[in-house]
């Protein structure tokens, strides 16, 4: 089995076990111990995917972008299909100029060789140390073993290639229905803040057997990270190779479906988004430091959209993210954090719930409210801050983490 | 001697000490301790301006602004002067719905009967504890005592009773002239983080004895804060009472002015630019566990109000800060924030210099920089990151502080 690094950080607290997983047809993943940064665990992860693959992917907003981002992009404009994944640990290839071009395009090259494909079939992720060459021989060397390690069963040793400072593999299955065909959802992610030390990068990969066309699974994609992986931040960093891919093999032969509002595909698309939530929560729950997973609720804004920006700027405050830390019930930085998102937001309106307790209501605080039982309820590992602008019908929901002594011992460490 | 609480936390290791102050003529000020929450020190400042002294004030843009903050925007359009200017610690008198209201009018009508002027023309500032009810009977019965204790040399006892969780009493002068007529600013200030631990507020008041009108005064400010106050950032927080006033008491017989572009001010300008600055690096200075400061310069960047954007990013991120406090030298965290500013940029122009050490040029890690100085340079007090974005001519600076330990003490711990 793959084991992290002597010095492994603990196990998070708010960890999960890795659910059972199985096959999904028409993929087969390997994973190899390559050697780019880490020594004896598996770095480099190999998928594989039947003829017909249809791709979908959303990628990072960052401006400065890693090579592999952008090799990504193009392959998905040049082809709706992909025959396969490939993803290292260890290096993020970030910020490495026309090196690391070249290293990207060496290695598609090498894939689509082995699988006598075109280059633009091919996949690339890549998640670790930003700035470092990422040298393109041992990924050469390695392509052989991942290629003969290929199985339908490779899921849970590919899940552990692509973690970098996460402290727990993680990994989400749905079985669900297109039509009277069933179908498999499955997914890997890994991501331990938004960007962990020198180790950036949230990056998700979703394989169903579904046959569905690529407008319609990268349509699917775009809605359902809203609300997942666009709907967590750990620090309010944002990565530079930040992917969420998402891939049908169409080896189940569901019934053909035209486009995503087909009423065929609801059943389909509460399992990739509930798929997606759990992929993402896992991430949270891996946040650097984190003790606690903290649920942001906000409802009555203008529009879903303020009431995002509110959920986020709740989310990543720092006066927050420490009250919780500290299971201090601190209401007030809450009504300072909607304050400063800049949204429509009137004090006299504005009520505050936490972990389901209205602390305060229509801009002053509830008399007698029970403190007690709220500053008992700080004490549980997932906390819920619910804020009811009293505005309009606009609700939104964001996860963060709280920020604690773990965060600055791994970020203010210096680089080894 | 004014002391802060017995639990008080060291002094900041950044902290400066208070400068020679004297008389700035036409205004007095008086410190008591009127006994709002703490104890045994000055809680309650009363500045009392002679007659005709005109104010400018900016304020803070969170939308869920202090009862004090609505009502000094009410004070300042509805007359160019102001006669007072009181403020207390130890409670912030925010989200207090109309009790703070109430507070506020009786606060300022009980100054105004004492100086026999309109309500309007007293300004009113609290700073503290965020959701509590600020007692109006305590300010009440303290004022005759700090109406007894007016004096021109009050300013180090009124820097004293600003405080809230501020580790050193911030203050500073200049000297300066108007045509031949010499003119005197001095400014204190109060704020420790954004928001300190349910202790809202950053503040700043600043005197002259020039004579101005409001409008020029009021263009002064609002110019000077965008390279000073709205330049600093200790935890991306915006307090809910932030207030930066400038009063000119007219005592100084310096030549008439109209307009704030008039030539005969650009001493004057200059040295009220440069007394904001110090100030609002008083503050940085004293950010809650700071132990390093932190200068961003952004150029090169398509206009300046983008250059502002990207430097804050950088300032703003806690891997960035993190970074700094474990005194790594971590460049790739810097092409991070830059990228996730969402600004123009391009990977391949932008260079980044740590300590004015180029470490990265154009994309792509300085071959051969000398790393051993670049870490060395990381265990200075004071560290400079400037990124040249390669794009234009625009720039801004950023200041700001590392994210230690020492901000999750503060920040994390219970209210007590």
């Amino acid at each position: 089995m793959a084991s992290t690094s002597s010095g492994a950080p603990p196990v998070s607290p708010l960890a999960r076990p890795l659910p059972a997983l199985s096959a999904v047809r028409g993929v087969r993943l390997g994973a190899v111990a390559a050697g780019i940064r880490y020594r004896g665990r598996p770095d480099l992860m190999l998928a594989v995917f039947a003829p017909g693959t249809t791709a979908a992917g959303v990628y990072t907003k960052n401006r400065c972008p890693g090579a592999p981002v952008v090799w990504c992009r193009m392959a998905q404009a040049s082809s709706p299909t992909a025959r396969a994944l490939l993803v290292n640990s260890g290096n993020a290839n970030v910020f490495t100029g026309r090196k690391g071009e070249e290293t990207v395009r060496r290695s598609a090259g090498a894939v689509a060789s082995m699988l006598d494909c075109a280059p633009e079939n091919v996949f690339l992720s890549s998640t670790g140390v930003i700035g470092e060459v990422l040298p393109v021989q041992p990924i050469l060397d390695a392509l052989p073993a991942a290629h003969q390690a290929l199985s339908e069963d490779g899921w849970a040793q590919a899940a552990r290639a692509i973690m970098t400072t996460d402290t727990f593999p993680k990994a989400a299955r749905r079985e669900t229905r297109i039509g009277n065909t069933p179908v498999v959802l499955q997914g890997i992610a890994k991501g331990s803040g938004m960007v962990a030390p020198d180790m950036a990068t949230m990056l998700a990969y979703i394989v169903t057997d579904a046959r569905l066309p690529q407008p319609v699974l990268q349509t699917l994609l775009d809605e359902g990270v809203q609300t997942s992986f666009n709907a967590i931040t750990v620090d309010s960093d944002t990565s530079t190779s930040d992917t969420v891919l998402l891939f049908a093999t169409g080896r189940a032969d569901n019934p053909p479906v035209s486009s995503a509002a087909d009423p065929l595909l609801n059943d389909f698309r509460t399992a990739l988004d509930s798929l997606m939530e759990e992929l993402a929560l896992l991430v949270v729950r891996d946040g650097e430091g984190a003790t606690k997973l903290i649920e942001v609720c906000v409802e009555g804004a203008e529009s879903d959209h303020s009431a995002r920006q509110v959920a986020r700027a709740i989310a990543n405050s720092p006066l927050v993210k420490t009250a919780v830390a500290g299971e201090d019930a601190n209401w007030g930085r809450i009504v300072m954090a909607v304050g400063k998102s800049g949204e429509p937001a009137d004090r006299d309106r504005l009520s505050v719930a936490i972990n389901g307790i209205w602390v305060a209501r229509h801009g002053t605080v509830v008399e007698g409210y029970d403190a007690a039982q709220v500053d008992a309820s700080m004490k549980q590992p997932e906390i819920r801050l619910t804020v009811d602008l009293g505005l309009g019908q606009g609700k939104a929901r964001v996860w963060t983490c709280d920020l604690t002594h773990g965060y600055i011992d791994i970020n203010g460490s210096y680089r080894s």
